[in-house]
C-alpha cells in the first residue's frame, strides 16, 4: 500500500425522480482516513449492491434511514484489514462489514465481523452467507415454516436470496416453484438450483402458467416482487398459507401498485408478514451456521454477477434494479 | 303449540348477479319435522343476519360452503325447545343454534346449546355473547394482542363485531379510533360505546379526519370493510402494526377492490392475518366466559337493529348489506 493512495467514494448526488440515472451518484476522491485506538483501515474487495438501497435513495418514510445527499453511499463489503489498532483484527485479517460504496473503509473494529474463507470464497459473505442467505432463510423458516409435502412459490427465483429460498425450501422436502423474468433465467432456476418449475412471468401466461404449475395450490410465498405476480399467486393459495414479504421491487420507483386480489387474504385466512432481516438478530447464527455449512459442502448452489471496478456502481446497480442480474450482484473493487 | 302448525322458510331461490334482491329467495312452507331419538324441536325466537352469509349464496371459492340453492338459508338463532326426545335437553330451556332462516328447526340435541338468560337476555347469545362477540375477541387479543397505550382502529365500529372490539381495547389501555359511515353512528361509537374517536367516512375527508384522530400512528387494525378504509389505515401505520382480517364488506357483491398502500405491510414490516372464528375453537369459552361478565354487569354495551317477523327476513339482509343496521341485525320471529 503505497502512501499516497487515496480514497475514491461514490456520494448521492441528489434523490431520483422515478428511475435511477447515473446523474444521481458522483465520484469523489479524498484523503484515506487516520484510524485511532480499536480503529481499522479496510480495503474493501467486493462491493455488494442490493435493492433496498434503491428504497433508501428517497427522503420518504422506509424501514431504513433515508442516505443523506452527499455522502457516501451505504452498503455491504468484504474486504482485507491493512492498517489496525485493533487487538480484535489484525492485517491480513478478511472481514464483512458495511463498508459502502468506496475503495476503503475505515472504524471501530466491532463493526466488520472477520471470516473464514478457507471453504466459502470472501465474495459469497455478501450473499449466499450473508444479508441475502439469512434473508430467505429467516423468511422461509420464521414465516413461512413450510412442512414437507406443501408448495411453496418464489419469486425472483434466480436472485441472491430467491434461489436461497427455494433450494431450502427442497431441503425441506417442499414442492417449489419459481417465478424469474426470461427463459434462460427460469432454466438455471430449474436445471441448477433444482426448483421443481419455474414460470417465466414475461411470457405472457403468468396466471395459466403458475396454475399449470401448482396442481396442489400453494401453501407459502416468498415475496420479492410484489404487482401481478402478488395478484397471480393469491389466486391460487390453499387455507391456511403464508407469505413473508422480503421486497416489492416492483414499486421502488415511486408508483404504487395495487393488489387486486387481497380478498384471498381473508377467504384463504393467510397470514402476510413484512420483514428485515436486520430486526431478527436471532436467526444470524443460526442461518449463517446452516448456509456455510451448505455452500462449503457443495449443496447449495448460488449465483454472482461482478461488475469490474468500483467506476461501474451506478450502472451496475440501475441493471439490478432492471432485473439485469443474475444472482448476487456484486462489484470488484480490486 | 297446536298440532296443525306449519315450518315457515327461506329458501335460495337463485344465486344472486351482483347486489341481493329479494327475488334471490322464497318463502315455503312444510310440515313440522318429526323427531327422533336424541333430537329436539326449537321454535326459532330469533334469527341473526350476518355479512358471511352473502359470500355462501355464491357459488364460488370462499371459506365456507356454498348455500345449496332451494334449501332453507343458513343462519345463527335463539329459541326455545318444544319437543325433545332429548337427555340433555328440556322442554321449555333456551338454546343457541344453526337453525337457519325458518320458525322451527329440529335436529340432535349436541345440535343446539343451552343458554343461560337470568342475566343476559336471549337474543344477546347470537351477537355480543355469541358469535360477533368471539370474532371480536378472537380477532383483538389473539391477533392484534394490543399493550396498553397503543393505537387500535376498527372499521366498521358501530356493528356488533366493530362495537364489542373497540370496547375490549379500551378495557386494556389503547387509544381507540372507529371508523363508522353517518354523523349518527359515530356519535354512538364515542357516547355510548366509548371510543376515543369516530371518523365518518362518509363525510369525505378520511384521510385527512384519521390523520388527525390518530397522532401517535396505528399499532393495530380490526377490518370489517376493506376498499378505501384500508388504505387509508395502511398509510399512518407503524412499524410491527397487526392486522386482523375479519371481513371486506365492500367486495361481497363480487367487485374486486384493490388495495393500493399494500408496500405499508413492508415498510413497517406489518404482520396480516385473515381469520373465521369457527376455526379457532380454544377461543370461543375463553370469550364467552368474558363476554358474559362483561355483559352482565353492564360493562360492556351492545346495540341490536331487530326486524319484525320472519317476512321481513331477505329486506332486513339486504340493508345489512347496504350498512342500514346498527349494531347487531336480527330477526325477531315470535
Amino acid at each position: 500500500m503505497t502512501t499516497n493512495e487515496r480514497n475514491q467514494g461514490w456520494v448521492l448526488a441528489r434523490r431520483p425522480k422515478g428511475p435511477v440515472t447515473p446523474e444521481d451518484f458522483r465520484l469523489e476522491s479524498t484523503d484515506l482516513p487516520t484510524i485511532g485506538d480499536g480503529e481499522v483501515l479496510v480495503r474493501n474487495h467486493y462491493l455488494s449492491l442490493d435493492p433496498y438501497m434503491r428504497g433508501r435513495m428517497d427522503d420518504a418514510k422506509s424501514y431504513a434511514a433515508s442516505q443523506p445527499l452527499d455522502k457516501v453511499m451505504g452498503g455491504g463489503t468484504v474486504g482485507e484489514v491493512v492498517q489496525s489498532r485493533s487487538s480484535r483484527l489484525k492485517v491480513g485479517d478478511k472481514v464483512v462489514g458495511m463498508g459502502g460504496w468506496q475503495s476503503f473503509s475505515a472504524g471501530r473494529d466491532e463493526g466488520f465481523k472477520k471470516v473464514d474463507t478457507t471453504r466459502v470464497p470472501l465474495q459469497a459473505y455478501l450473499g449466499v452467507v450473508g444479508m441475502p442467505g439469512v434473508t430467505a432463510w429467516h423468511g422461509l423458516n420464521e414465516i413461512i415454516a413450510p412442512k414437507a409435502g406443501e408448495t411453496v412459490v418464489v419469486s425472483a427465483a434466480s436472485g441472491a436470496v430467491g434461489a436461497t429460498v427455494g433450494q431450502l425450501a427442497k431441503l425441506k422436502g417442499c414442492r417449489v416453484v419459481g417465478v424469474a423474468g426470461g427463459a434462460e433465467k427460469c432454466r438455471a432456476v430449474v436445471e441448477e438450483f433444482g426448483f421443481d418449475a419455474c414460470i417465466d412471468y414475461k411470457a405472457g401466461n403468468l396466471d395459466k402458467d403458475l396454475k399449470a404449475a401448482v396442481p396442489d395450490g400453494i401453501d407459502g410465498y416468498f415475496e420479492n416482487v410484489g404487482g401481478a405476480v402478488l395478484d397471480a399467486v393469491l389466486k391460487r393459495f390453499n387455507a391456511f398459507g403464508r407469505i413473508a414479504i422480503c421486497g416489492l421491487i416492483a414499486g421502488y420507483s415511486g408508483e404504487a401498485i395495487p393488489v387486486h386480489q387481497f380478498r384471498s387474504v381473508l377467504v384463504n385466512r393467510l397470514k402476510l408478514e413484512g420483514f428485515i432481516v436486520s430486526e431478527h438478530p436471532a436467526s444470524w447464527p443460526k442461518a449463517l451456521a446452516e448456509l456455510e455449512e451448505l455452500v462449503g459442502s457443495g449443496r447449495m448452489k448460488y449465483r454472482e454477477t461482478v461488475s469490474d471496478g468500483l467506476a461501474s456502481a451506478p450502472e451496475a446497480f440501475i441493471g439490478l434494479l432492471k432485473g439485469q442480474n443474475f444472482g448476487k450482484q456484486l462489484v470488484k473493487l480490486i
